[in-house]
């Protein structure tokens, strides 16, 4: 059996290792630390590294929060119950150097009752420029994780991750996508639930190998002031998606979580330009090229 | 009787004598015209003047758009008709100089049938860092306005612009207001069609005489890297204004309107820091304390 304090526990666990693991990578800044409580109850402990070797900004953040269902989200889950537990660890990374991805990984336990709990989660790349065999390199990785446990998941979760991370107004996707899921159960999965949280887990721990990777190939790569300027324009599609779309966002917002710690998600830096068109057979117009859904890139390689 | 033609060929006009004077007051840059049509019926000029000596990027758009209305806005409207006609005028000035303030201004008209229409709009002044003086300026001229029209207005509209333009997950107000208004019909206002529409005229055509006296204020006025740096911190809370709470730029991303001139509002750059907060008693404090709704800017002077 599964216990909301034994999965809260983990992800600590998991926030740690992930903590140290892109401290050494960084090679320079530490992440500080903010307990907060919440009014409500629970609270988290969010982490920030800011101005480092090959972090810009990083946050790293761990939250178990429990307490009164608020009546806005009981209707969005269309649920009846009171009480709820929630917890998760969240992490956004914006590099200094254009040539390395941002990236966002997310799992998280939501629990009303017994019978009704589920987990959620997902992580997405999103390259200043796309760089193909990067690409075929994270889904691979994502890929065979998710085969560890069921040969539907990688699919399924891929295209949801098209689907989720996607700005509409601009008709493009985030990044190059991962993988996104949510509401996860037994019922659905075949798995049960100890099984869905080794998923979970084998999610969270995917990511210091990945990340470090697509960091120690680009962070010593040259750039010039066209490329981080091209950097800042991406950056404020980010900032759209996450303040337009982005659920957890949208959920925080509503529900008065502390500001800093979810809003840590944007960059430290951006740039809108009207109407920018990108130069013809340049490498920004290939990065464009490459941001849409449906892009299958294991079939790809 | 006023007619829906008439008023879009006379906000045609007032969009033409404020980039006049807006290139004036520049005195480099001039504006760029963009013409667009849309799909469904109508279309715009978008212009925009970038890199000027007082103005970093400003857009002064037109548009009169009508044909069939979508299924979410006739709810959201709680209207039965199928048909609009909608134009207006919408004006974001971000001015380089930290000590000029950012300004936004927007006439609008809506028609459903000779029942059904009314008048919106409304202008607002964001200081990246707020000057009493200037403030008291601001809202007196648009109380001589309101008056001369009702003497409820300009409290009823000021109080409607501090509940809107607010920054909710902030807690704090965009700017110091201004005022505010939708739905403008002759029931409720004691005005006929003819009157409200004059009332329109007027708030659109106080844009310059306001705006060319803070820039010639403060367009000079020495700046240092520290004062540049907090109006990109400014900026980052305008974003998250219009991309969050803002009703126009939702209503324009949800029926595909044009991105480009949707999102000419967001500044040129932004950006955020994690868990800033201004040294005391500097100026950057002082400004923050004046964000909040309510301050009585006539009656203070």
């Amino acid at each position: 059996m599964i216990d909301k304090k034994e999965i809260a526990a983990t992800y600590q666990q998991i926030q740690d290792e992930i903590c140290s693991g892109l401290e050494k990578a960084d090679g320079a800044e530490h992440f500080e630390e903010e307990l907060w409580s919440r009014e409500g109850g629970g609270g988290g402990r969010t982490r920030i590294l800011q101005e480092g070797n090959v972090i810009e900004r990083g946050g790293v953040n761990f939250s178990a929060v429990y307490g009164k269902l608020p009546e806005n989200i009981k209707k969005a889950f269309k649920v009846d119950e009171n009480d709820f537990f929630a917890t998760g660890v969240s992490i956004v990374i914006h590099p200094g150097n254009p040539w390395v991805p941002i990236i966002h990984m997310n799992i998280r336990y939501f629990e009303l009752n017994e019978e009704t709990r589920w987990f959620g989660g997902g992580i997405d790349l999103t390259p200043h420029y796309v760089v193909p065999e990067d690409a075929v390199f994270f889904h691979q990785y994502l890929k065979k994780i998710c085969d560890e446990f069921s040969p539907a998941f990688y699919q399924r979760f891929k295209d949801w991750a098209d689907d989720y991370f996607f700005i509409k107004h601009r008709n493009e996707t985030r990044g190059i996508g991962g993988i996104f899921y949510d509401r996860l159960q037994p019922e659905g999965t075949g798995l049960d639930y100890e099984h869905i949280f080794d998923f979970s887990k084998a999610l969270g721990r995917s990511f210091l190998p990945i990340y470090t990777e697509l960091i120690a190939k680009s962070k010593d790569k040259v750039f010039t002031a066209q490329h981080k300027e091209w950097q800042y324009l991406r950056r404020s599609r980010y900032v759209e998606f996450n303040l337009v779309y982005d659920s957890g966002t949208k959920f925080g917002l509503e529900t008065n979580g502390r500001i800093e710690s979810i809003l840590m998600s944007l960059p430290p830096q951006a740039r809108w330009k009207y109407n920018y068109q990108t130069p013809r057979d340049s490498e920004e117009e290939r990065t464009l090229s490459w941001l849409k859904k449906g892009v299958d890139w294991v079939g790809i390689s």
